[in-house]
């Protein structure tokens, strides 16, 4: 039912500082970088092992993640985990009294069906479902 | 060079709590769970693919993990990769500039060799190096 980590995002102030470290120093591969508009973010994906590394750089102060970044600063920003199938994983949730932040999945262009669990019901951590196009 | 992600550690105010969610909720089993009192902190492990939730129940209020939940609250503490070859990660790291917490690699009773990398060199994330025993 639960597959793997798919990633760990990690906002940052700057995706070249942040570049340096993970991929210049770690040698991680640069996957792919994206520019993201919608979500207001600059992203690059750097793969480990079968999980993605997800640097997050805000492009305004406003987002979402704009407003973490200057309220906490850098660090681990929430966990996403892979699961076969998301509304059982979300109905057994449920059944547990787990409080998410979307009660039905939304959906990636790409297909990727995902949902944030609220933190509150997860011992303080932002955990992201991820269900994958089959 | 880098293997995988390890884990993935979470500090707890109480490991039951933690354990309705992650593996009552989410239903992760559990691998194993330690009581550390070189560390004062209670442990549970729970696989997640080829990684591993770490749950990290502070058991005093003065070690460096009982000082972080009461300063931050609950949450991701580090995040630990896995590489072939720590000393050579090492060596990568230092001509980088890389500042480390541990100029040279720990040893756990079981041989894994460990060092932490300092978050001020990692954008604001506590990165954890990991060599297994061969």
């Amino acid at each position: 039912m639960i597959k793997r980590i798919n990633h760990i995002a990690i906002v940052v102030e700057d995706l070249d500082s942040a570049l340096a470290f993970w991929r210049d120093a770690m040698g991680l591969p640069v996957a792919k970088t994206e520019e993201n508009p919608g979500e207001n973010v600059d992203i690059a994906f750097l793969p480990v092992g079968e999980s993605e590394i997800e640097l997050l750089k805000p492009t305004d102060t406003e987002s979402g993640i704009g407003k973490y970044l200057a309220k906490k600063g850098q660090g681990m920003h929430h966990m996403c985990i892979e699961v076969e199938d998301i509304d059982a994983t979300m109905q057994r949730l449920a059944a547990h009294g787990v409080q998410m932040i979307n009660d039905v999945p939304r959906v990636r262009e790409e297909g990727t069906r995902y949902a944030f669990v609220h933190p509150k019901s997860a011992g303080g951590v932002l955990v992201e479902l991820y269900e994958l196009p089959k």
